[in-house]
């Protein structure tokens, strides 16, 4: 079965348990995920064959870990077993007007020491009928941007439609540098996921209406981004941060052949966990893709993979698709199922 | 002492701690309940003494079960003891968008295969000074409406006030046949509590002014359903739900001897725990009957019950009648007790 | 290094997990707290030395609580030990229309019945800049009163600077009584911190503009008592409670020298943990006195201090000065930090 | 239906969780308990009605307690509500070669500050078919002597008979003082429990065989005790501490009519919780002679019963009689259950 | 890559956690397991590719079993869907001399309730190298004996050994009946694993020498099964009792073929968890065949896998094959491995 | 007042809660430690000040270690912050045959990447009087040796003791590299703690009497120790691995001085928790010689802190002198404390 190929670092992340501050926690809560593994468990919920292409230390919390990925229904059959360690991220959660806090360790993990040849796109992609990767990946080691570079050079040659979510994090690399390295490779993608803020600063496009509603200045920025770097899709995600508790969703999609924008209604979510939701976002949208719905079922789909995985602990949405399309459509009220 | 004595199967709740999904879950927080046992709890802790009927298996499980009825000092005394299981039900608790999830295992359970000349009602009510069962009773198990209808004689015979919850749970039985046999079993009660939704599916009463206001609308119910099955009193209860967390609830009370009709305000409830809060309304109910409240003063307290309920873990209301009238009562600030 | 010296009771805080009630529980989370060490946990977090006067118990309990005040970087070389036993309460913590409840069980403590010769005010206050206490001090112990105004005498010699949070308590002692002690202890002091509840019940000062907004009524309040009571700087705090689950917290900041009165913006928060807001408070505004801060921004981080305590569990505010100047100075939005 | 009633005081256990020390604890495990409330909590669990007669403050703790007793099957309709706080005591588990550690924390509790005429024996002892009591209750408060004294005078008058485990605590009483306190209170008792040390202490009673083999010394002491106090039986105990993980138990019943001596076998305990094992033993001896089973079979029963003890967490022995039985005649073999 | 496929029911099982009994569990700890799909978890983890064959419930309890499954990197792919519910079990954990006991509640669930026709062997067995399945599957079922019997004959068809482990329980069945439905599905059979005990009761097999020492009946039982039932090997398990905490494990292996016999030595367990020790000790066998290790070899390896899944929480053995080599291999000591 | 210098790398610990494996964590439980911290802890347990010298990272993770270290009553006040990262390990618990399992991952922590000239030895020593390292020490960062080596001129010309337990790790360095850089290091200390087989790998020091029974074998070693390395004093440290859950621990020490050479009783010890038992043992090493005791007490009483410390979860041992020389006179016999 041919499944979709998600490229990219997973971490152990260490979470004091319920609103407990670091200095409180005399223990900490433990999942495996990181952007391309959620989109994956997020894909596997939803019945698309997934699979992560990683690299973790040949020791039992590297065990652990693929333990994890399995239980989600990914395949792990790409993921090399070697080097030093596994990335960890210590993750506070916030809560009022307390944000939460995130310190990354992930320096030498087996993931970034990687080497360039150790990735044998040929045979990974084989069966693939998509791959995924976020800017993150590339920022992670050194060997990373042309092991990316290499699989896009096979999704190219073999017709597989790539996708990516810049997910710029100024803690792993400048801004600068982000941009040299990301706007190669976005070129030509299927699908492009950003917000505006890193849409201006790697990719160096912005609209002119600043200050205009977002239905103004969205439409005119994913249509720049689509013409400048040869995209079919692009997302543009939106959020509104209450406090720590409570946000606002939304998300818009531009169809470039048809030239078709249409942003998903906001959604309140409550907040359990928010890591993660902008990759349940992505698993929505490759999974509307595949399912042939129209670009307003899309974005409604994917905006409410991302309200939806707010709900869940941890770094991966669990649901199956039925469970998102019924929110895509309600009205907003949510009745006990029994 | 006299005591209300409460019908119904008391089961094994099962659910994930905090917000996890059940595939997250690698626990599961364990408590008992029952809509009839949850109404006896309530009405313990109000002070009116309650006592369970109900038949739990003779292993371990079922003694843990009368333990935790034990300890909400409910009476035990008319629980039989024999058959092979108790049921089971797993309830995964929803957050912000996602709806909380039951799953019931309760098939085959000892009061489901319980048998009708294994209640001695004569016994069981010499003492009573009120009978309670929900709809959920007759549709457990085969020999169980003919052993309410059998108590209902007992009742009617003795003058004891007969209360029930309509309570329709469509995963149990088909609404037509529901409708067959809960139409006679309500017949002649002293109270009957049931939402607009199944007033209208099992006992064919709706109002005419469909779209109306809901205080347009509930009188005509109650007073139809009064006249219609021949009721002393019908309270109708209203939930809206905006998210998994956030709930707002009232309720309605009409005194057909006086016609009077009141309408208890909305509360707005945050919700730890959602299950059994409209068996708190019901105990509420029956406490301000027993004593001797004003119709508006009844369906306040019943309100507040129901609303308090909601603050709590579990299926049982946990609070002594102070607390409830406290609330019922305020003017909706929630100040610290110290 | 010169440090606030802290003077109050330490007590064992004992409260059910979660949302859990008292005859729910079989077990309690416990943390060590008390008004002054609260404060001087606060001030410790904010890099401002602070040492906690107190007597504890010479037994293992004892020792724990004087490790958990050392985690927190609090000086405890003039902590006494000595005497029976370690105050307790329990706290249940509200949710939605449940209000929190507190139960005292601190009678007979070793600080309850230390002696006023046992505190060598001279040695303890060598080093001090600063000396505080709260209302429930002189109400806890015989002794107590004496030792204060002891303390007292010691600043005024040396010009330490005394601050006094009035913490009305009625289940500790009467307003007359409570009145009589505190009365003649706050007079000269550097800072007092009240509500107007506690200033009108214990102070006998209130504003004639009953009914009028709250920033007509505070200045009025806050400039009688710094004039009948030869205060430098009077604190009015503010809390509105809507659930058990939600808070608005604000407060006002009154210098005699200049005239100044400003009031802090209302901050909504959501409640984890709402005890020790005031002592928070209280920390921060030590914490801009010492910095040099204008009223406005002292009232500011004071307030904020005390909204961001609501999203910690326990009764201690961690959290250090940087965190509170972003909310202080914040538009409201709470982005993660990472 | 007669019931066995156990006059004493019942606390609130506080123990870190697993192996932690106190200072390691940031949460207590919490159990109600205490000595005459274990013994009760044993009967019922053989299926012989027990009621406690304590004072319980008014407040939830307390409520809480009476959940706990209520839970267990414990009659707790004597039980009288008043007074200040409950008593409390810390558990630290040893474990290896660290010893466990008991702190008291029970002074000023409700019922050691309970008056004599608070207990109405003559109406708490009407249907009682037996009356028990340990060495603690006249020791925790002022009054309690002399109550126990008024409920021996009505346990003679009806003829109910009355046993007393001597349980001498030093942290509560003098050895001089409890000697004269207790000496006159066991006299005439159907049953007396103690061990070697706390006879020769208190009772004045000891072997002129020092150094000689268990066997030969208990039964001397055993006819003496009985002798002299006019005793019908006396239960000695013995037990062998290895380490904090492993004892052994035993103990020898003598009958006075009959002369009768026998020793249950030694068992080997692996400790969960080495509280409550002696009022497991007091349990199984009531049971034992109620059933009438011979002098050898009721002191390996109750052996059997303290062993049993060391298995469960809490204060409780929390069993069968079945269970006990099947241990009492095993051949040390322990089996699964399935 | 060819499996071994292992068939049978997977139960969810609920145990209260630590050393607490039925009774005083608020909560269950939960994992899934049974006799198959433990063989096929401790087969997966020593690199022996394994799927179970069984049947779940289409909600999401059978999806959370199948994620456990996964996360031990079981083959799933050939577990159907359907039916109504998950068997389950609860178990309590003994200690000392308290026995540990499990209570079944599987009635009715889907593999009890499956058709014989709903099990595809020709697919299911396509790339099978090996089949298993204990006695409890025939037990279950009431189509399980024919579905059994199915399998079995595909195997016989295409060479794949299959192996059983005749695991009699008598609360499924009568040992009459086990006898009659377990006789014929042994024989041929390349591997049967059985105690001397259900070796009598269901295979009708026993030495003649009653009362000697294991060595001598062993070998002699062990020949005679192999004789009667054409077996190629006979593996016979030993245990031995000493409390709920400490049992000694030992297993004898006969090889039909060469007539050698050889014992393991016996190991001390130390027991975390005692549920699964036999269905590692399936998986050592299988894979020491399967490795060519000599018979002396295999039965260590199968006996040290049964030692060390005692020390490890829920069903399933987790280790490497190297952990349980160097067990086998070891002098007995135990040294930190860092 | 004066205190010991312990230098060394602090770890943050995470274990598995229970006897888990790590493919079974959903969260660790967290402790900081390390060797030099851990002795420290011992010694202000025993009443001795001592501080900590190490680095670390400036962020959160770093600051709730230094609460640890806080907490525990360790003078912090020489403790660098700076670098990226804390070093961390993972420990699985083993039980019965299952050793415990320690990965570290420590590369590249805030004190392995210190340099020689952070380390102001002439203030740090300023005070001290005593200075105490592990060979871990200088195995873990390139500059460390030669900050040792600074130290310990420090030492020297100030007349401070000094103190080393070799501690060999083969995963942070080979033997051969370790030995050349420990030589010079331990080369006139005043204490020297080692085991047998470290003495020979490392310092080329062994018995001649190989076979030869510990108390033979020992003296010999010790001796050749103090004369080839210019030692006041040597212990030797010895214990038996019988199961992950039972050891047994003795140590000998040798006086040069005298000559005299004192072997502690082998104790038995039952683990909880068996990291950090070595650095209890030279904190009651260096307790007794600051006590002034004679060469056998002290040795007892050290070894007495090894046993004891195995009963206490985490690296540290929490205990008084007191509680340590009762273990250390004790007959083995453990009886409860109230």
């Amino acid at each position: 079965m041919s499944s979709v190929i998600c490229f990219g670092e997973v971490l152990l992340r260490l979470s004091p348990p319920s609103s407990r501050r670091f200095a409180q926690a005399d223990g900490f809560d433990a999942v495996y995920g990181g952007a391309e593994a959620n989109t994956a468990a997020a894909l596997a919920g939803f019945g698309i064959p997934a699979a992560v292409v990683t690299k973790l230390p040949p020791h039992e919390i590297g065990d652990a870990c693929l333990s994890a990925l399995r239980a989600r229904g990914i395949d792990t059959s790409h993921v090399l077993r070697g080097g030093d360690r596994l990335g960890v991220y210590f993750l506070e959660k916030g809560a009022s007007q307390r944000p939460s806090k995130v310190i990354y360790d992930r320096r030498g993990s087996s993931i970034a020491t990687a080497k360039q040849e150790e990735f044998d796109w040929e045979a990974i992609l084989a069966d693939a009928d998509g791959f995924f990767f976020t800017g993150i990946t590339p920022a992670v080691g050194e060997a990373l941007p042309q092991a990316v570079r290499d699989a896009l050079d096979v999704c190219r040659a073999k017709g597989i439609p790539a996708a990516c979510d810049v997910n710029y994090r100024p803690t792993l690399w400048e801004a600068e540098r982000a941009g040299e390295v990301m706007r190669p490779l976005v070129k030509g993608l299927d699908t492009l996921i950003v917000n505006e803020e890193h849409a201006a600063l790697l990719l160096g496009v912005s609209s002119d209406r600043q200050g205009a509603d977002e239905d103004e200045r969205l439409p005119d920025i994913a249509a720049r981004l689509a013409r400048t770097y040869a995209l079919r899709r692009v997302a543009l995600t939106l959020r509104r941060s209450e406090t720590a508790d409570d946000n606002l969703v939304s998300a818009a999609l531009y169809d470039a052949p048809s030239g078709e924008y249409r942003r998903a209604r906001w959604i309140r979510v409550h907040i359990v966990d928010r890591v993660g939701g902008g990759d349940a976002f992505t698993a929505g949208l490759l999974y509307g893709q595949r399912r042939g719905m129209s670009v307003a079922e899309t974005v409604e789909f994917a905006n409410a993979a991302n309200a939806f995985k707010h709900s869940i602990p941890g770094d991966m949405l669990l649901a199956s698709a039925d469970e998102i399309a019924r929110l895509a459509q309600s009205d907003g009220t949510v009745r006990m199922v029994r």
